[in-house]
């Protein structure tokens, strides 16, 4: 029996795809340490299978989608959108047991969503809720990027933002982000970090936004609001408003914001797929700013793959280092915790008596 | 200890080599998980020996050959076909235990085959038969293959052609392949698939080779006969004739007939070296002919290459997998379990005790 | 616990980098499975810090150098140079055990050394005499090469120079250097193989330099001196000299001599780092012979490099193999046990007092 903890629980909703990465032919993807495919059926809703022929196991996103069915690339079996297996090579009568596991699937808000865990509880209300990503007020894009890393050390990252300073220095980056007071909170199922930088110099990215929205290049006020909710998805509330006009309090009539959706699905322990988009809410018409946008982001977003496939590599060179945290760290501390109590929800009780529940203080 | 099984019986002759492969040069080569080096002596008889310097390690495939004897390429030992130790640098006297280990040896139909078991019980008379091979009364050609994956996984893929309707649809697979009726028979050390389909439309290859060799082009009888030899070698009678001929009774006069000679070597537990050709019964003296189905059936192969590696790490993934056998694994389930009686023969007394042997009902 | 035998003492100085590598930039290197940055201060003198953040283990070799302090490139964290964390984001108090492990460190004979054991222990006067390497007397240059083998291999070769006949014939190699006589000594921290060939013909190599540095092309007295300095030293005395003129008797006048000095540091258990260079006592202002020779050298050794990754594959490959000695190996015996007593004497004393010591008879 292998008794290492989970490193993610399996009762949860996890973005498995771009709805456009979707379509009439067979997509494989391991989430959650399980292979599967996916592909839409002729009246364009979703299905998700285990990627594993029941016969022999050959993937079955190497054999073909024929209507609504799959069949295997290696001795035909056919298998219909639910698993069963509906036609064998040769034989008439069909083995009872042959069917494939068939996946929870949603698609909301842009994202395919699968749930990896007990069917009967999965519960479409339950997606997060990442609607700035097809809600006509606000325009964007974004992308899926497979990073080598424990999904856990990308929460880690946007949990805290004070690294945009020594990763980031040439874009969002700046002193103020390091040494401005932050305030964390948390709930049951979500931790926020809200930082408020006023009467600062934009950084240049949002110095050429304020600029571009609003022909306007002077001191700005300058907030972070990042929430996550357990257990992998962080939606970062961004912007700056000409300062003293009162966004802090509420008003951010003359200021830019945007939001950075981030939701990270594991792949394995030490790989995950992280999907992010960015929406913003000026300028909205401008194709070409979408654009420049999604690569301007997708180029900050390589400096911290650099960092977290490093750390990764550190961490498995260190199988029992005991990390310090630090001031800094309020914020992926408490979604770590949330994090572990739903994984200790899902372990049986046996194996958690055992086991010390860790808790906030 | 390892008491892992083993995947393979050691005390059989295995293809090593094809026999142009084997000349005055040195040719590693990993046989049942033993390195050997090989090479042919002045008078062209073989030698195989183990890959390994007795002093320290280096591959004497490193070294050089002079005359009949080995030079390895560190510090110079000498070692002779028998692979006995005849000279040491720097020093007169010999260790007695300084020798490694030979393999016997032999060539015939084409292949260099090892015997890695016992050499006691090396007998030549059960090299299997690939007289096609050498035979004036058949012409043909063949390659080896290095293959990802257990050598098990290519028996089944050949016991069982209905793979040819989806795996080989564009060249000798066709419906009736999947849906026609076949017998399985099998003895102590062999076990043969027949399947015959009369009337039929051949699939494109067997079209092209009656349409050459005899310019007709109307229905025909098409045969697959299987048979497997233990461990791992598959030799598959296969053909077409004009419908009606009386081809399924035993006059083959008006067809065309080819075998497809199969043997199989373990290099590791999920690697092997695949050695085919394919002999044909009609126009002898084309060369263009034997150059075309060499390619031609590599072709077909390369297709099965790709199923069965994606299927070895599939299995390596599935570790505990129970796999379910259909109507059309009758064939690959008796070589499966002739392949296991031979590994049982081989365990110590104590071992097999301790594991109830399965066997056929 | 891992009980699996060390393959190298900690405390000793290990060559780390040659001089010129190490400069005003973040330098990281793998020096006994530890992982290392190397810098210079201000002024020049060297710092040697562990490579992995106190906080979340990212390399700070991935960071910025500034002044003599160390910016990690993720969150800021500040070390200096002994290695104390000096500043923090966001917060004004510093956790008194935010450290990094500092490495004592010595530059000395072009070479940076390290004593990746107790600090208290390590003491200058222990640095291995590599005194040729920056000597007005002598002249040479040198290179750090990567080997994928135990760093024990490299020194087994040293220290048998009988393999330059298998190895290295077209160069340094002859059949007198595997044939002739030699003598191995020893005390308690080093071993010595002295070897002369008298009025032989010198081999390609030296056939070159000595009719180069004095106009002579006929027989010479050819000496090579091994001197092995534990755990990883070997210093080579090589050279020929006019056959006749008493060079064996101690007046080398009449010849041309060599050192090639030779250290090996471990990166892992088996991968390792060759430092070594070629020094000369002839022709000292000729820069086109300093190049000529470097490179020349360093082609001899790729040589070696080839049959010593080979070799490593094959020890892996037979894990519980026992090796046996040959005559030749005398040297590389004698060599091993110092490095072996050394191990020993580290290892605390419960675990010494279960293993038994080997010993020389």
């Amino acid at each position: 029996m292998n008794t290492a903890k989970p490193s993610f629980p399996l009762n949860a909703w996890y973005a498995a795809a771009y709805d456009v990465e979707v379509g009439r032919s067979l997509l494989p993807r391991t989430i959650c340490k399980q292979k599967i495919v996916m592909f839409r059926r002729l009246d364009g809703t979703l299905a998700a299978l285990e990627d594993a022929c029941w016969h022999r196991l050959l993937p079955l996103s190497m054999g073909s989608l024929d209507g609504d069915e799959l069949t295997c690339g290696y001795h035909g079996l056919v298998f219909n959108a639910a698993g069963r297996c509906t036609h064998m090579p040769s034989q008439e009568t069909l083995n009872p047991s042959a069917c494939v596991r068939a996946f929870p699937v949603a698609e909301r808000h842009r994202l395919i969503w699968i749930w990896p865990g007990d069917p009967a509880l999965a519960d479409v209300s339950k997606i997060p809720d990442f609607h700035w990503n097809d809600d006509p007020a606000w325009a964007g894009d974004g992308k899926v990027i497979p990073v080598k890393c424990d999904y856990r050390l990308v929460i880690d990252n946007l949990m805290d933002l004070t690294h945009e300073t020594f990763v980031h220095g040439s874009s969002i980056g700046s002193r103020e982000v390091a040494e401005a007071p932050f305030v964390a909170t948390h709930n049951e199922r979500s931790a926020t970090v809200t930082r408020w930088m006023e009467g600062i110099n934009a950084p240049p990215f949002w110095a050429g936004q304020i600029k571009h929205a609003r022909q306007y290049d002077g001191p700005v006020d300058r907030w972070q609001i990042i929430r996550f909710e357990a257990p992998s998805t962080v939606t970062i509330d961004v912007g700056v408003a000409v300062s003293g006009t009162g966004a802090a309090q509420g008003d951010r009539s003359q200021g830019v914001n945007g939001y950075v959706l981030n939701t990270i699905t594991p792949e394995t322990d030490s790989t995950c797929h992280y999907f992010w988009a960015f929406a913003r809410n000026y300028c909205l018409g401008e194709q070409r700013l979408t654009h420049e946008l999604r690569e301007g982001v997708a180029r900050i977003f390589r400096e911290d793959e650099h960092i977290l496939e490093a750390q990764q590599i550190a961490i498995d060179e260190h199988p029992d280092h005991r990390f310090y945290n630090l001031n800094i760290d309020a914020g992926s501390m408490w979604a770590r915790r949330l994090i572990e109590q739903m994984i200790e929800r899902e372990r049986p009780a046996a194996a958690s008596a055992t086991i010390p529940i860790r808790r906030a203080a």
